[in-house]
């Protein structure tokens, strides 16, 4: 028996628009699983089943999931004999990881230690980092650094979809970390390794990942010369 | 024999900061593998072997590599009996791309849509749309949305870590598309089904992985009532 799932709809129909929805509806050609929707719309709460509150709501037999994450893995876990949702794309997913963790942290890390880098950096070495990295920035590293109250807040919004993840799970890669957590851990080590600044609140989510990092392989990262945070 | 890493330092050998270099440290770690670090700095390039030119670089017997991905599939394709750097991550990297794509791409796309959305919602439907939308960003849909030409461009920028990675794989997932592709599709979905506007250059990579997505399964999500893009 084809699966029903409740799907948001507006004045036409026709008109799918829901993020979630497409994500489920994706999910279930990826997995060859038949599907009969019901267009449903925004103050139609009442017609869900199972007290469900949101689309997409799916119905396999008696299963009602009105979650799209937790129907994806409901997907995989009832049909794992058809394409995995989750198959092997974890080294595409990290690649991923790594072009946030360059173009949009590294950046936001650079206004709050290029400065100190630069303290630290070989007396050879320094005449070059400056001219290479006020070249860059367009600035002198002073300037580019001033502000570190406005800097460390950008930098805490700027990783806020790593918050969100901690929040679930203890590690990027689910319950153990993979190589996608030392992508971003590495961005860390950076600051650490050269800037007294506190990056994080003590509660944060990130925070408490980042310790178990630093914890992890007896140490290796807690112990290298740096700075406590 | 224990591998050879070159390892970024400054004045003090000790303090070793390169977050890339970290990667590779937390790799080795990871893997049980032994290595020997070298302290390295900026304006060494001559040190460093097989005309090499940035760190780190790993000298494993008679093969020298310069790039901290490129390391990371050495390592897995190499040792293949030790923990797999790239092991089974895909659903807990998944969660990240979730919260990527909820808490970046949704809301820079808001900007450019949820007017359109309130004008394709029933007609029973307005009243609760505008009234919720309008309490959670704080004005008028009208005046939220008024600048569409910088909200195109603020949302090209949002989504580049994703143009990134699509430069050098067709899907997030890989060679294949995988939920993660979905959970960010969905996005340009919503966009598609309700609004005109045109998201992406015709030459952005972007673009291109749209298109395949569209395409997919038949034509499942193209064929779907929308606006041409």
């Amino acid at each position: 028996m084809a699966m029903t799932m409740y799907d948001l709809t507006g004045a036409e129909d026709a008109r799918r628009f829901s993020p979630y929805c497409w994500r489920t509806k994706m999910a279930l050609a990826h997995k060859g699983l038949a599907v009969e929707t019901i267009p449903w719309r925004f103050t139609e709460t009442d017609r869900l089943p199972a007290g469900k509150k949101t689309v997409p709501t799916l119905i396999d037999g008696d299963t009602v999931i009105g979650d799209s994450w937790e129907i994806a893995d409901y997907l995989d876990r009832m049909y794992p004999g058809k394409p995995l949702l989750h198959g092997r794309s974890e080294r595409g997913l990290a690649k991923f990881l790594t072009a946030w963790t360059e173009s949009v942290v590294h950046p936001a890390l650079t206004r709050l230690v290029v400065l100190d880098i630069y303290k630290h950096v070989a007396e050879k070495d320094r005449a070059y980092f400056r001219a290479s990295r006020e070249a860059r920035v367009g600035t002198t590293l002073e300037a580019f650094t001033a502000d570190t109250e406005a800097n460390v807040a950008a930098f805490q919004k700027t990783v806020h979809p790593l918050r969100i993840t901690l929040r679930s799970q203890d590690y990027l890669g689910g319950d153990a970390p993979s190589y996608g957590d030392y992508i971003v851990f590495g961005a860390f080590m950076w600051a650490r390794s050269i800037s007294p600044v506190q990056l994080l609140a003590a509660d944060d989510p990130i925070a408490a990942w980042r310790s178990r990092l630093l914890a992890a392989f007896d140490g290796l990262a807690g112990k290298a010369a740096g700075y406590p945070v």
